[in-house]
């Protein structure tokens, strides 16, 4: 079974409203195993909807339709889907009955517009709306089969699952369970990733596929199976390969937050942290406290800018920053000690490095990145190179960080 | 003159990611007054695409294709627009050089595999990539023309903006001019702005439209006329009245970055800054050191979360902590003038909140932020509520202390 999405409105078009619908849709279709191979999203024009849905009609068992279900009239949704299927309107008793009783509530009468809103292409299984006045439809016909849902994304989200997700799960034909997993790195490059696993295959089901944003490399494996115990029996068997090669870049698994493992990890071990931050200027401080109640844990710390405050406020010897550098290994557990001393702190973490565009050298050059961790028995450092952008080293050293503490508190 | 847009790759159709792209590149072109008749997203299987690239380019006259320029096997856009063109795909020496420069930067070799990048269609305008290394290509045709963008945003935008723009506002064909700006509000909701607002009408055109981000409500003014002065004639009016309404909320006019601002301001001011932060936890030194060669103003600062910290680094004093509390007007003010002190720096920054969800009460209720702002001779405090979550709270406090450095800096 094949199956796309179309989404209409005018405001897609022009980009007045983000499209969530793709998203939303695009992931729960793949989850329940249908395979789709098509977006479109069309305005609220007669003609070029037209042509839209018919030729998804010719190519696809399963169209969901999005938007143009109100009483106005550029919502012309339902009555296209009529004329492409060659049936009447025919209008809806209980749901101009339901809608009644909606605007009654409010001690209004029903505004003569809406009577629309109650007719559906003849043939229509009508779906009830639970978050507002437009019902939505679906239409098996000729084994294919059009499902018609509301533009506002709380009623389409309710209304799929209520009426479609149950009717979907039963439809025979589906392909095989899509089931996913993926792991982020950080501290290398897409390519080299890439070229680490390249001997794992990953072409075919099971597959790799490689997402690279600022500071972070995403692998993500699929698999398709009929049977979904054996779909994610082949994820997982993948995903445990790709994580013995190249699991000293992980620092998250799936959807968790190192952030929030970092701070369930330092109150199981009743620890807390101060952080000394030089390039990365308050970051990891900000990615630290998004999770409510870190103060439980982090103490707070210093943004180090300039070589004057890594000396006054952390006591980096000026010999250290003369010798080595403010850029080094020596520099970046000077930091982490000094701010454990200033703060009274448990853990100390000192990041010092060269985001860029500029500041580089041969010896050392943008990317460029310390971060050191040390307690009251224990004192590590790693150096780091990481790729692209300013934007992209600084993120790269506060998932470094993150992946440090999460390692460092078994 | 039609366009349409193309959006490839596997994790939009399944969801994984949202697809932004169709949200700037329909506002754009919308404002350059091209007609945008449909939105196709598409996964990387090479004949669904070929059969889309194909329909689209027997249908519009303008197409713009993104994703799928990278180096890996499963980016192949630029060879399935070859194939329908009837073209030979060849080899942009300028670009080969220009990434191999990139990489010897941080003294590497190019991939191998990056070779790819440097294949265009024959007949291809290459165009740049000032954020990456894929360039994207501009090919004319038969009348027609086909624009081939990167996928991550941040090159995309920057791409568009400066080698696809200039070349569209110069296009034949164009219908009705949209102009469009906007300003950006903080400390104060959506629905507050637009009841301020509600006497201005907007309905109409031009018109008024609201977007309500974390720590943020955007007020866009859109106006329509065939005459492109005439056009911004309407929206720079009704933007002066928005402005004389709500101007004390308003942070940053149109993409104006209010971070870039303040340092232009610091640097033509010769003053630097040190920030003392405590809700924000280094979100505000994040932000102003987005900004390259910020070194030069921003000194660094001290991230207080505990009372413990803003005692010992900054010298607030105990009895001003217990007397007010630690969010309070007289807690940011001795921590702005503690920061000043401690980093010797012209100008000294203090914030202190309940970001939230936990820590409010009926006098001190969630979203309360005291932001100070000190200099050898001028003290100055605002005590903001911020709506929203945690997030959108402490988003909204490092805007309104961007906002106060930018207008203390006249």
């Amino acid at each position: 079974m094949q199956a796309e999405l179309i989404f209409t409105g005018n405001e897609l078009l022009h980009g007045f409203v983000l499209n969530t619908h793709a998203q939303f849709l695009g992931m729960e279709l793949a989850r329940l195993g249908i395979k789709v191979t098509l977006h479109t999203a069309v305005g609220d024009d007669w003609d070029t909807m037209k042509a839209v849905v018919s030729e998804a009609h010719k190519r696809s068992e399963l169209i969901i339709i999005t938007g143009g279900l109100g009483p106005t009239t550029d919502d012309i949704t339902k009555e296209v889907v009529a004329e492409v299927l060659g049936v009447p309107m025919v209008i809806d008793e209980a749901s101009l009955a339901q809608m009644r009783a909606f605007f009654a509530q409010k001690g209004q009468e029903l505004p003569a517009l809406f009577t629309r809103q109650a007719c559906f292409p003849a043939g229509s299984r009508v779906l009830p709306n639970y978050k507002g006045t437009a019902p939505g439809a679906l239409i098996e016909r000729d084994g294919r089969v059009i499902v018609i849902l509301p533009g506002p994304p709380r009623e389409l989200e309710a209304m799929f699952k209520t009426s479609v997700e149950p009717y979907l799960a039963k439809m025979p034909g589906r392909k095989k369970i899509l089931r996913t997993r993926h792991l982020k790195l950080t501290g290398i490059a897409e390519y080299a990733v890439q070229d680490l696993l390249k001997g794992l295959g990953g072409q075919g089901n099971p597959s790799l596929a490689y997402v690279a944003k600022p500071g972070e490399v995403h692998v993500r494996v699929y698999a398709q199976h009929d049977d979904a115990a054996t779909a994610e029996k082949m994820v997982d068997e993948l995903l445990t390969k790709v994580r013995d090669i190249v699991g000293e870049y992980v620092f998250a698994v799936d959807d968790e937050k190192p952030e929030e493992i970092a701070g369930q990890k330092l109150l199981a071990h009743r620890m807390n942290i101060a952080v000394a931050e030089s390039c990365t200027a308050g970051m990891l401080g900000a990615k630290l406290t998004e999770v409510p109640g870190s103060s439980r844990y982090f103490l707070g710390g210093t943004v180090v800018y300039s070589n004057f405050l890594k000396e006054k406020l952390l006591g980096v010897p000026p010999e250290v920053l003369k010798r080595y550098g403010a850029v080094s290994e020596e520099t970046a557990l000077s930091m982490a000690d000094g701010v454990r001393r200033l703060a009274g702190s448990d853990l100390g973490l000192g990041i010092t490095g060269i985001a860029g565009p500029e500041g580089g050298t041969d010896q050392k050059p943008v990317g460029l990145v310390y971060i050191a961790l040390t307690s009251g028995s224990k004192r590590i450092c790693r150096r780091y190179v990481f790729p692209g952008t300013r934007h992209a080293v600084r993120k790269g050293a506060v998932n470094a960080s993150l992946q440090m503490i999460n390692n460092f508190l078994t």
